[in-house]
């Protein structure tokens, strides 16, 4: 499948394994680019020592492309920069801030740069601040989210009218004929953090992985806007969150309640009710851990199946 | 297209237009079927007299089919339901209830009924209850809309796998694109609302389908969640909910404020800064307001084309 997506970053599916805090070292990034789509190592989580091994790690693990999820807002971030120029990375993935501080850099040392944006208007900011591409992330992502709102059905259609732009649709897809339904609504590829998160390779801990894949409709929630929305899984610690708000606690309470590391404890080391347990709508589709060959043959699969069996639709 | 919804509904395409307060009389739903459609008049902002006033005229206004949106929870529903069977309609969405009560009445009396949920768990219960097919609404549809949040991308496919009815999209959606992205994720059709809000036959106020078609993304949001959720336009009346609901008021506080006949005098009678300005996420990409058979050829073109660039697409 030749398309803007798979040209760019030199890969043989559209599909990006999203960089996720705690999920996305090098063992999951560099099995997703040896199954044909595109890995990601998850910066937010590492110091810049730790980036530098997962870089050495994920380069002798995989001949193919790969990349960095890079979120701009991180506090060393000088640090972090450095360690994927010198490393030679090719491909940086920015989040969580003002795409013009750091695009004119990374394009200076011939890395490409797709940014990640929750409206049009964040997109058009980002082509004007030079990116190579664009994921545009709805409402039902896990993790952090935008304050808009607007779902993955139409988010994807707006932003394809806003920019030109290789479009690589996230939020709440996890499947086959997800891919495809994304590609229908203008995108040029995915972004599958969920369905990874929850592969075996991913560095979450089995708590988590176990807890997600029995999660029920309903069972994540978008929570603690006041600071970050952020889409939780609804534990005890969203239940003290959810109260806080309700009774109208303001931005210093919720900052103190939510505390540090809360990501860490839920995430990576599997405390379900303390930690913050960050992960999209759709793990509820999703029922099994499985490595992430047979994740990713799965889903070429049924994207496959989904195109013959539209191929049967009336054309008025 | 023969499929299981046009089949059903005995209708063209498997297009239904959502039965809204305040807009949805019979000049938009005799438009809608005479199409090729579904039109439905929504009779939650109707009295049994002005039901039937409109059940008649749509009769006479369109030899094809027409149902009624009909929301359970209605204060007057028995008069409403003998409106219904002494008029011989054949078709009834039921909404905002249990389908338990009222879905055998119907059934004994001949009408065909689809109940609208916002989840997986009541979908299973409408089937449970006998419905016929289900609507299934996602997060970004306009006015009252489920607790859990669940977004359209995220809930079709967990519908299809939950029942084995005719299966009925519905949040975001207004275009060809659209209907086929519903179609890919595993629906046979699609309810839309807020295209059909903003043509030239709905009821709604010119201010309304004005101010309408000129919002951005962003510009509505779910609110009022300690009543009943329900999108709206940010206006100032939505400002004046969420200051509110942002300092922890509690139910008593919200009802008062909400107080009565808001979505009248915002849709209806066109007061943009004191109304309830129920409309869906994708308004955003409504930019005219059209009439019924322009809209319909539009989405049934677009549908067309975008299968045939599909064809294009290649098959690993």
């Amino acid at each position: 499948m030749e398309n803007s997506v798979t040209k760019l970053l030199k890969i043989k599916y559209p599909v990006i394994q999203g960089g996720m805090v705690w999920c996305s070292g090098w063992r999951l990034a560099s099995a997703v680019s040896n199954s044909g789509g595109l890995g990601l190592l998850g910066a937010g989580s590492m110091t810049p020592d730790i980036l530098r091994e997962h870089i050495q790690k994920c380069k002798a693990a995989t001949p193919h492309p790969f990349g960095i999820n890079m979120p701009l807002l991180y506090h060393e971030i000088e640090g972090m920069m450095k360690v994927i120029v010198d490393e030679g990375v090719k491909i940086v993935f920015s989040s969580a801030g003002n795409p013009k501080t750091w695009t004119k850099y990374l394009k200076d040392n011939d890395i490409t740069v797709v940014h990640v944006v929750s409206s049009s208007k964040f997109a058009k900011k980002a082509e004007e601040a030079g990116v190579d591409a664009i994921v545009a992330e709805g409402f039902e992502a896990g993790g952090h989210n935008g304050r808009e709102e607007t779902s993955t059905f139409a988010l994807i259609p707006q932003v394809r009218r806003a920019t030109s732009l290789p479009l690589i649709a996230a939020g709440g897809i996890a499947t086959g004929a997800g891919l495809l339904a994304a590609i229908i609504l203008g995108a040029d590829g995915v972004q599958m953090g969920t369905r990874f998160a929850l592969a075996e390779e991913s560095s979450a801990s089995n708590e988590f992985k176990q807890l997600c894949i029995s999660l029920n409709e309903g069972d994540t929630m978008l929570s603690l806007k006041k600071l970050s929305p952020t889409r939780l899984v609804k534990n005890e610690f969203f239940n003290q969150v959810n109260e806080a708000e309700n009774r109208g606690a303001d931005v210093d309470e919720m900052r103190e309640l939510l505390g540090r590391g809360r990501s860490r404890i839920g995430i990576f080391e599997g405390n379900l009710s303390e930690g913050e347990l960050e992960i999209g709508q759709i793990a509820s589709i999703i029922r099994k851990i499985e490595p992430v060959d047979v994740i990713m043959k799965e889903i070429i699969a049924e994207y496959t199946s989904t195109l013959e069996r539209m191929a049967a639709l009336t054309r008025f």
